[in-house]
């Protein structure tokens, strides 16, 4: 079985990236980055999603981005809410992490060397989401194009690196219903920016609307929200 | 001033790089990334180092690579050793960290971010060196097209993201050279791969061979090995 490396977070679209990677047939390991983000209780509902769908291993690694701060999910600054049905705003949210999905491809580039795989899966999706610079294509593409030139195993041409995305070009409405075909559990998932030490989505936060919506489009009732 | 951000192992590239970063005119902002080396007591040396060439703040990042392996340098492999005088092996050696140079800048990117600039130092060098694949100036050039597609500053084109690589293609002697120059004080750095605890260099692995090579071209003595 050819092996790949999955970023999980613990929320609805790395979990459904997961699953794509399972169905297309990879052993998968998954990857959760303690970043000192402050919905680190979305780090629990990782591991207990890499369980249920059937993961290899799952590693979690730690690395302090809020020392250098910068954004609302790792320091004091307040995370941006919304009510219920309102548009998300345009441009670059006060959520954005400088450089996180950079930093978190690099770990997930540095594992994938170690197990000798150069496949790597991450949910990032360019159609309903916040607006961050790193989930689109071309930055998905230049980074493959450096991974390619930065390895040992890539410069010896034992294989070559790829990023799957498979949701890039995906709606959220159309993410939820490949997962839930997929038997993706979404009452294990956390979405929000925003919750309490419990683990309760906020409601409205950016991902939280865009979570609701996407269910509203794919008619299907949240599970997270009834239990 | 400008800022920058400055890599900086403890070592004698990193030194001197930021050497050439201060001479540059930049207001320089030191990062070293505590990866779980077993030469760990570079970190003591890169804070040294730091302050005695007038950085502004130094940092220390600590991100769990040795949770992965794959290196001499982060798990039980032997550090390749050899003779005085003896030629470096060709290849890419055990000591090659997976991803360690783009999970560094990565890092160094998003700190760069929060600072608001763009300019980032790396003491890379592609002449006399252990044959790194992230090392190479095609690596430098695809990560810098990179973190120009992936940061919120770049993409609203407040400033461009610089790569500087002062030290690429210059040979370990030249290095030296310029170092002194500037007034580096090169007994405060280390370079060896596989130091005791006190931070004596163990004089036989490939980076102790390659910077005593390096003082002999410059017609210098090494003062790290004099105290």
């Amino acid at each position: 079985m050819k092996k790949a490396v999955a970023l999980l977070s613990g929320g609805l679209d790395s979990a459904t990236a997961l699953a794509l990677a399972l169905d297309d047939g990879f052993a998968v390991y998954t990857l959760s980055v303690d970043y000192g983000q402050r919905h680190r209780v979305e780090l629990e509902r990782a591991e207990v999603v890499s369980k249920s769908l059937g993961a290899i291993v799952h590693k979690v690694v730690g690395v302090d981005l809020s020392s250098f701060g910068g954004s609302a999910l790792t320091d004091s600054t307040p995370v941006p809410k919304g009510k219920k049905g309102d548009p998300i705003a345009s441009g670059i949210p006060e959520t954005y992490v400088p450089a996180r999905n950079t930093v978190f491809l690099s770990l997930a580039l540095a594992y994938a060397e170690t197990l000798d795989t150069g496949d790597i899966f991450i949910g990032v999706n360019a159609v309903d989401y916040s607006g961050y610079p790193d989930c689109r294509p071309e930055y998905v593409a230049a980074f493959e194009n450096m991974a390619n030139l930065a390895t040992k195993a890539a410069v010896e041409e034992r294989y070559k690196i790829k990023i799957h995305t498979p949701l890039i070009s995906m709606t959220k409405g159309k993410i939820i219903k490949s997962g839930v075909t997929l038997g993706v559990d979404y009452s294990l998932t956390l979405s929000c920016y925003d919750p309490g030490a419990s683990g309760k989505p906020c409601e409205a936060c950016d991902s939280c609307r865009i979570r609701a919506q996407g269910f509203k489009n794919a008619g299907l009732n949240d599970p997270a929200l009834s239990i």
